[in-house]
């Protein structure tokens, strides 16, 4: 694998699922395999989940880690080219990931959408400049439009608790009081499709992902319909796409309720986190055996376990 | 020990006592004993010494260490149950504390007193709920009422400079400008209580501290009498707890001068740092051979060894 | 090597090259030499190459590492003996220093110039202090008046890149919106002046650098006939020494272009980043093959490993 932005990346999931099941049942089985090597773990954005999983996954395979957190502690970088930099960026992108490269063997960024110009986010400009200009495997911390750590430890968490061969997995969206990025939703959809489940994504009209993401998948604008049956409901926020960044409704009958898991055939209840209780779900429902929140964070460890070690394989 | 939020969270102080100093003696000793596992380290509050001293013993014991600025870099956390969570709350202590315990093996939480309200900041929400719900060791970082890797510190250091069966401990009240916590002052009574020396508290009426801290010590409102045949006098400020967070005095008399420091038995001069110089203690105490501040800090090492040494040992 | 905080503390500035160079060829060759030691990381400013080039080169040497960005994290340090520290210092660099280094084998420090009193920058107070209290060997990262890792970086970099006897080396002064201080500037020709290089120096009048560090370099007012025949173009803003910290000048004609290059034998490109472009230089010059600027960054983690492993080695 030579770099890890989305599930393209990924030539064989299963292999690597299986691999992020092994580092699971023995964490310190290649504790060898990055000795002398350092990755970089660079934030623009704040991070408890990403980074302290990220940290550990690495630690476990004997790599060095240097943490970034670059918008407190670093310079404000230009992306554009030809620019007279007399402005507040100190830095363009070319020279900071081509320094970041010559000191890390794998650069790992978060870089959220900003969630103002969708042509911008969509472009990708932070994750495409590191790959071009950093010359080392890039792992994607999120980025503006995916969380492939996040799909790819979801997707784990559905296949150890399903004995279906095609479980059915509603993705649906949930209020919140402030404008969210597509980049969980985008790239759950994404490996969903890639997977043997049956996809179904709920939310209110003007809600719609980009078609780049939500391919097949059916959309089913009736929440209730949507839980029938359900095996899996992962819940999330995201601001319009459409009428981009925008709170369009902040409704509270979408908030995952005990009734509406009672449609279910006792779906488990899956979310990112961090989760605002009782305005994306109720405490009953986070609270009841059903919920398997905490199980997702965990294996957050192992997904990215198996992506750098396959990374670090791919690069001798 | 399954976990070190207080002296009460030690069976046997002697015997931790003994370990600590068989560290400082080999710092390298048990230098695989937390090889794979992971300490996260929580700064709710700013820390130079505790930050620094308890990764160094981590590290002494083959950790890894993930420090966590969370003030700083991570999210505002709710710890009210049943609330609507539609304010700056992003995440429930419920999550966030299960998700870190999901990554670390020992969660190590600095979090002050608020000193808005006294119920709160006693009961130790934060410190309590990361025990709830993190299930994993927890060892303060000095908490709202208590720091007690300062505490063991300051004992392994009056051990290592007495040899007297029962030397006498004046702990006295000093000026400061701002409103501090009473934790270091509440925990360095729990601790010389219950150790072989003679405590005297000493401060201006209206900063009694909280009985359930002092117990049977000896107050003493007359600074010049207390300090008279002392064998180390141990200045702090603290804010009252009675006109709770309040400062009541900036009386400079209270200050520790040569003057008083000669009405002693030669007594050592204690401060758990920082310290403001002509404040609290002036420069010819500090800079006098009596003071002992900067090996009380240096024994913040090896006494955060003794308890990670001891928590793993006890969680296999 | 008991300290490494300028040209003055080596001894044997071909040795502690040489040492650099193995480095480069095999990384890992010391991987044992920190073992069991930590150094500390001391960040009064901010830091992106230094930071993580200074950190992979003690990870190289098996030390452990402690970073600690004091401006956000720490406190604020008195300097002056005798304070009443009544204002918003809450320490003194006494116990500061003196308390890293009960924690630290090594310190590492980053204290930038005010820019405000050229003597009390001149004088490194900060540097001094954790000198003299700290009781460790101390690696400047950068002070108010040199920036030797980046020097002794350059210097490797010219080393490598030239096959001359006595290449032309010219430090430029470039414009810069900023007022920035003269670190960089000073130390190159502090380095330069003790290698086998002729040094040109030149800037507008008013920039002239202080005598100290310039000493018996040719200062030539006319840029052009600077680069006449150069073999290496060394570009660097800083704010007039004289007028003190004032911007003077920004002149768009001082900046760095491919006409100006043409005047040169082939020089090569060299800064050390963060760089303005458009502004310092033209992307035309920056993006050809005559820039060496990221081999320079890269050269810092081995300038940086041979110095830390140099003071581990003189301290048993």
């Amino acid at each position: 694998m030579k770099q890890f932005t989305g599930i393209n990346d990924v030539s064989d999931v299963t292999g690597l699922l299986q691999s992020a099941f092994v580092y699971k049942n023995e964490p310190l089985k290649s504790r060898d395999l990055g000795n002398g090597k350092t990755i970089g773990l660079i934030f623009l954005n704040p991070s408890l989940r990403t980074r302290m999983s990220t940290q550990k996954a690495a630690q476990n395979l004997g790599l060095n880690v240097i943490v970034l957190n670059i918008s407190g502690e670093g310079w404000k970088l230009e992306f554009t080219d030809g620019t007279i930099m007399n402005g507040p960026e100190a830095e363009h992108v070319r020279e900071a990931a081509a320094v970041i490269g010559e000191y890390c063997d794998i650069i790992g960024l978060r870089a959220f959408a900003e969630l103002k110009d969708p042509e911008r986010d969509y472009a990708e400009h932070w994750l495409r400049a590191f790959i071009e200009y950093g010359g080392r495997p890039v792992i994607s911390l999120e980025s503006a439009t995916r969380h492939p750590l996040q799909s790819f430890a979801d997707l784990m968490t559905i296949v150890e608790l399903t004995n279906k061969p095609r479980p059915k997995v509603v993705l649906t969206w949930a209020p919140h009081p402030n404008p969210l990025p597509q980049a969980v939703a985008n790239s759950f959809c994404e490996w969903m499709l890639m997977s043997e489940v049956d996809l179904v994504v709920t939310h209110p009209e003007g809600y719609e992902l980009a078609k780049s993401f939500t391919g097949d998948a059916k959309v089913e604008y009736d929440q209730k319909r949507a839980f029938a049956g359900a095996d899996f409901i992962y819940a999330k926020n995201w601001s319009s796409y459409r009428d981009y960044g925008r709170v369009l409704n902040t409704d509270k009958s979408w908030m995952i309720t005990e009734q509406k898991m009672a449609l279910t055939d006792n779906a488990r209840f899956m979310h990112c986190l961090p989760v605002r209780r009782n305005v994306v779900v109720a405490d009953t429902v986070l609270d009841s055996p059903a919920s398997v929140v905490v199980r997702q964070a965990g294996n957050r460890v192992w997904s990215a376990q198996a992506v750098i070690a396959r990374i670090l394989e791919a690069n001798g």
